[in-house]
C-alpha cells in the first residue's frame, strides 16, 4: 500500500490504485462510501459484506448503483486489501478491530468506536471500550482540525455529524481566542432523518416523522463529548430532527468575554478557512441563500460556515451546514483516507451539489 | 354589544350573537379569522374586505370555505358592527384605527401596531408609531399572562407568533422567580412558511423554500422586544426557516443561577397551566410525541409547553410549540375576543388537531 | 338502541346519545375514529381497545388525545355497547364478527371483510371469507351511492380509500349513462403515506418514503373489485405513492362513446351531488385551488369532485380528491352510522379544513 | 471548432477544448447548464449572461457555484464562442436565431423553439414562428431517438421534459409495432416544482405549493404535439404537480391491441436502450425500490424506464422517471452536444445520484 512504501505518497497522487473493502455495505453510510469509491480514481473495491444482504446485488438496495456488477457477501472471511472501510453499528468496530488489521493496512472506521481518546471517556458516555489500546492511535478524520496527524495513519476515526457540524463552526473561535473555554455555548442542531439509519422504528415512519421539528437529545447527546475534546469547551447542546433526508445544520450561540468586530470575525475564519478546499464561507451578502444551509451542500462534501454579529447581547451567532452522509461521515472519510494514503485531497470528492433541490 | 351593557358577559355566554367584520381578509391571518368566526357559536360574519379580492367569494381564495356565500368587498365604507378583526399589513391599523372605532365598538387587531406599549419601543424597533395615543389602551391579546385585563377590552392587539411560542415557554420560570432577568437566555425558534404570507418572493416560493434550513433574523428581530417586555428580561433570539407551513417551534436555552430540580420545573409549570384551556404540557414520557412539536398542534388553539433538564451544564431546556397561523395569531385573536366579549373561553377554537400529519 | 325502537330516527336527531366501543384503537384508523367519536354529540366511547398499548392513555399514542383520561384496554372482553366500530386488520373482523354482535347491536367495520357482496369476490380478490353469511347483511358505507340502505342497517362496511374516490369522481357519469361499462377506463391514484398504517417497514421509513413518486400495485389493486362491483364497469387501476401523509386523489380518463359536452358533465354531476353534505365540486374557475387536492380537504370529509372536457380525444378527466383517513375511512364510517343510528349526518364531522396547510 | 474540421470527433474525444457561453444563465435551467459545463473536460465557458443579474457572481445566484470567478453579463453584445447554449424564455430563441449563429457555430436550445418540425405545428401549439426556416435544419436533443442525426448538428433542439419522459417509456413499444398509433394511450404525469422555473406567481409559493397533488394542464398540454411527432401516436395527456422540486415521472397505459407476454416486453425495452448510457431498467424484482423513481435519478441524467402487464384488462403500464432539469433538460441539452461536437457521451455527465435523498 502507498503509505508503507517510500515514495507512497507522491506515487499513489500520480496515480497509484487501492484495494478497498467495505464491512457493513447496505446501510446509508456503507452505501455512500460504496457510491464514492465506486468513482474514486484511486480505489479498486474489492469486497462489500452485509450480513442481511449477502448474495444480492448493492444496485437492488441502493438504486444509484443499479447495473454495478458488485454484490455483498457475507463478512466472515473478509478478502485482504489495502484499505479497509468499517460502517458497521457502534460497538462492532472496536470488538473487531484486530480482525481488521489483520486484512488491510489501513483501517476507517465510521463509527463512535475511536474517535475519543480515552477509556475514561466511553465510560462516561458510553458503554465502555473493548479495545481501549488503539485509542491514542486512532486519528479524528477531520483534516481541517487534524490534516497532519492524518498523513500516514493507519487507523482514522471518523467524527460525528453534529460534533463534524459543530466543531467546524467553532474551531476558528477557538484558534483566535474569542473562545476560550470560559463563556457558555449553546449549540442547537437540525438533522434530517438519515441519521436514524435504514432500519428505523415508529418514530422515523414516514408518518410520523414527516414535517417534524422534533427535540431529541434534548440534553447529554453523546457528540457533546467529541466537541468538548476537540475545542476544549464545553457546550450546551440541543438537536431536533426536522423534515429532510440529509443534512445537518448547528446554530451555535457565543457570547465573547471581550469585545469582538465583524472584521475581527472575519479574519478568524478567513485565517482557519481560505485555503480548506471543504468548507466555504456564507456570511449575509444579497440574494436568497445568505447563511450556511444543508439543501446548499447536499450531495457534497462541503461544509458552509457562516456568522452574524449581534450587538445588543454581545452574541456571535454561527451557523454551519454540511451533509450529514458526506462531510458528516463518508465524504469526511475519505477525504482523511485520501490524506492518509497520500492521495489528492478531493480525489472523489468533486461533486459541487444541486440548486434546487428539495428537501435532500 | 354584549360588553358595553350591563349584563353583559353572561348574557353572551348563553347565546347573544355579536357582528364581526374582518378588514383584510384575502391573506392567510384573514383567511384564517374567516373559517374560524364562520363557525363561532356567537359570532355573524357580516363583512369581509379584501382590495385585491373585492368582488371574489372567499372561497375562490380559501379553498375550505368553497360553498360559502361571503364575497370580499372594498374596504372603503366598512359596515357598522359590534368587533372589526383587523388583518392587515404593519402600518395599516395605526393609521385607520380612528377609523376603526367609528364603526365598531371592540376592535381586535392582529398586526403588530399595537403590542408595544409606548412609542419609544417602536421608534426603536419599527418606524415610530402614528397613534400612539392608543398604545396605553392596547390589551395584549395573549389570556395566559393577561386575562384580567382583556375582559371588556377595546382595543386587543395580538401577539406576534414567534413571541407567543417564547414567552409560554418561559412566563412560568418567569413567575416562579427561576427566570429573573439577570441570566442569559437564548432561543431558537423554527417556524413554517406561512408567516411570511400569502405573497412572497424569491426566497419563498416552492423550490427555494422547500426543505430548507434557513437562518433568518439571526439577530435583531423584532420579537425580540415583545418578549422582554412581558418578561422582563433580554433574550438572544435567533430564528430558522423549516420546512412547514404551519407552525413555530422555540427552543429556550435557560441557565438558572442557583440549583433547579425537575419537580421545581414542574411546580412551576403546573401552577401556571394546569387551569388554562389551550396549553397542553408535554415533557417526556414514552411513545413517540415526548416533547412539545408542531405537528401535533396543527390547526389547533393549543400550544404544547414541556422542559428537560441538564444537570452537566446547569441548563432548562424549555419548549414550546403552536400553530404560528392560531395560537400565534388568528386562534389567540379569537380568544382574547371571546374573553374580552363575555363568551365562552374556548368558544370557536374547539378542534383538537390530526394525527398523523405531514408537514402541517 | 336508537334504530331498534320505534322513533329510533327521530329521537336520536333530537339528542339521543348511544354508546360505543372502538377495536382496534391504535393504529391511524383507529385514532381517528377516537378523535371524531370523541367529540361527536350522539356517541359516548365506553370502550378502546387495543393488544400492544393496553394500559396506555390514548394520548400517549395520539398526540391530539393529550388530555384525554381514556386508557386502552385488552380486546378480549369486550364490552356491550350500541354501536362498535372495528378498526383491526382484514381477516380480524370476518373471524370475530358473532362476538361483535354479541356486544353490539349495530357494527361498524372499517377493513376490507365485508366490502364486496359475495364469496366468490373475496376468493378471487383476497383469500376467501370465514362469515360469508354476512355479505349481503353489510351495507357499503358511501351514502351517496347507498343512503337509502344504510338506514337502520346493522353491519356497515366501510369502503377502501382509493375506490371511494374513484367512486364519487365516476358514479355521476355512471347515472348519467356516460360512462356504460363499454369503454376503457384509467384510473391513475395518488396516495399518502398513512395508507400504510402505523406500523410499515423499510419502504415507509422516512428517508425512502419522503419524497416518492412510486408505483405500487400498478396493477390487479384489490380496490379495482370495490369500484367494478359498485360501478358496473372495470377500470385500468394504477396507484402512486407521492410524498403526503393524509390524501388520496383519483384520476379517472373516461371516453365516451358518443358525444358530451361540458353542460352535460356539469348536469350529471348537479344531478347527483348539489343535496350532498360531503361532496364539493372543483371544476375549473380562478386562482391557485381549481381542481380537487387533498390538501384542500386534509382533516375533513369532503370529497373533491371536478372534470375537465378534452375535445381532442374526446376524454372526460375526472378528478377527485378525499383525505384517506376522513372520507376515505373513519369520516365515511361515522357519516354511515349517522345515517344508521338516525343522527343528524354530519354530526362529528363539521370541520371544514385549513388553509394554507402543507403536505397533509 | 471540432465539428467543423476533417477529423473533428475524434480529436474532440481525445481532449480538445471548445468555448461556450450561456444566454440566460441565472434561471434554474442557466443554472443547470453552469453547473454542468463548469466541471465538463471539454469545455470552457467563456460568458454567461442574464440582464437581471449582471455584474453579480454566479454563485450569488446558484449557491452550488460559490467560489466560481464567473460573473453574469449583459447579453447584448455576447462574445464569440464555438458553441451557445441558449437557456432562455419561450419565443426569444426564434427570435435571435440569427445573432446566435453570428457569433457561434453550433447553438443549443433548450427552450420549445425549435422542438417542432413544422411552423403549422407551431400555429396550432404555440404562437406561430419567427424563423420557420431552421425548423427542419434542427435537431431533436434526445440521441436514443436521433442519435445518428445530432452528429454535427448545427442546431440542437432540447426537449421537453413531460415529452422526453413519456417518449423514453413509450418509444420501445413502437419500435417493436407493439404501440402501433392505433391504440388509446393516457399519460399521466408528476412534476416537480423546478418545472415552474425560478419565479412563479402564487400557486408556486412554498405555503400553496407545498405538500400538493394539484392537476395543471389536465388537457391540451404542448408537449402532447412532441409526443405524437415523434411516437407517431396521440395520447390522452394530463399533468400533475407533487411534491418535489427536481423530477418528472410519467405513467402510460397502453391497450395492445394484440397479445403481448412480459417476454416480448422485456425483448422490446432490452432491443431499444441495452447499450444507451442514460436509459436503466427497474421492471420489479425485490427491495423498496422497483419501478422508477424520480428519487434514484435525482441529479443525474438516467431515465429510468420499466413496466408491467395487466392480464386482466390487457393493458401494459409503463413508468419512466427523469430529473426533469437534466435528462429533462440540461443533462439531455450537453449529451445532444456531446454527440454533436464529437466528445465522449457521457462527458460531463457522470454523476450517479444519491441513496437516500428526500424530495429531489
Amino acid at each position: 500500500m502507498a503509505v508503507d512504501t517510500e515514495a507512497g505518497g507522491s506515487d499513489a497522487a500520480s496515480g497509484e490504485t487501492v484495494t478497498a473493502s467495505i464491512i457493513g455495505g447496505s446501510g446509508f453510510v456503507g452505501g455512500e462510501l460504496l457510491r464514492l469509491l465506486a468513482s474514486h480514481p484511486n480505489v479498486e473495491i474489492v469486497e462489500v459484506t452485509s450480513r442481511s444482504k449477502a448474495g444480492k446485488s448493492v444496485g437492488s438496495v441502493h438504486p444509484p448503483l443499479r447495473g454495478t456488477d458488485l454484490r455483498f457477501t457475507e463478512p466472515d472471511d473478509p478478502a485482504s486489501v489495502d484499505v479497509l472501510f468499517a460502517a458497521t453499528p457502534h460497538g462492532v468496530s472496536m470488538s473487531q478491530i484486530d480482525d481488521f488489521f489483520d486484512v488491510a493496512d489501513t483501517v476507517v472506521d465510521l463509527s463512535a468506536d475511536f474517535r475519543l481518546n480515552t477509556e475514561a471517556q466511553y465510560e462516561e458516555w458510553y458503554d465502555g471500550h473493548d479495545a481501549p489500546e488503539y485509542l491514542q492511535k486512532a486519528e479524528y478524520a477531520l483534516p481541517e482540525i487534524n490534516r497532519e496527524n492524518l498523513e500516514g495513519a493507519e487507523l482514522v476515526a471518523g467524527g460525528g455529524c453534529n460534533a463534524t457540524a459543530t466543531i467546524l463552526g467553532l474551531y476558528p473561535l477557538v484558534e483566535a481566542g474569542i473562545v476560550d473555554g470560559d463563556q457558555q455555548i449553546v449549540v442547537d442542531v437540525k438533522v434530517g432523518s438519515s441519521e436514524g439509519g435504514a432500519g428505523g422504528g415508529d418514530a422515523s415512519s414516514h408518518p410520523e416523522r414527516s414535517g417534524v421539528v422534533r427535540p431529541y437529545a434534548p440534553t447529554g447527546h453523546r457528540h457533546e463529548a467529541e466537541i468538548e475534546q476537540f475545542l476544549d469547551t464545553s457546550v450546551a447542546f440541543t438537536c431536533h430532527a426536522v423534515d429532510m433526508v440529509r443534512g445537518a445544520s448547528a446554530t451555535s450561540h457565543v457570547f465573547p468575554s471581550g469585545p469582538v468586530s465583524k472584521g475581527d470575525l472575519w479574519k478568524a475564519y478567513r485565517g482557519a478557512y481560505e485555503d480548506e478546499p471543504f468548507v466555504r464561507m456564507a456570511a449575509g451578502g444579497s440574494g436568497v441563500y445568505r447563511y450556511p444551509e444543508p439543501k446548499a451542500v447536499a450531495g457534497t462534501n462541503v461544509a458552509e460556515v457562516g456568522f452574524e454579529l449581534d450587538p445588543t447581547n454581545k452574541r456571535v451567532v454561527v451557523f454551519s451546514a454540511i451533509d450529514n452522509m458526506m462531510k458528516g461521515s463518508a465524504g469526511q472519510a475519505i477525504h482523511a483516507a485520501n490524506i492518509a494514503l497520500g492521495f489528492e485531497e478531493t480525489a472523489g470528492l468533486e461533486f459541487t451539489g444541486l440548486h434546487p433541490v428539495g428537501a435532500p
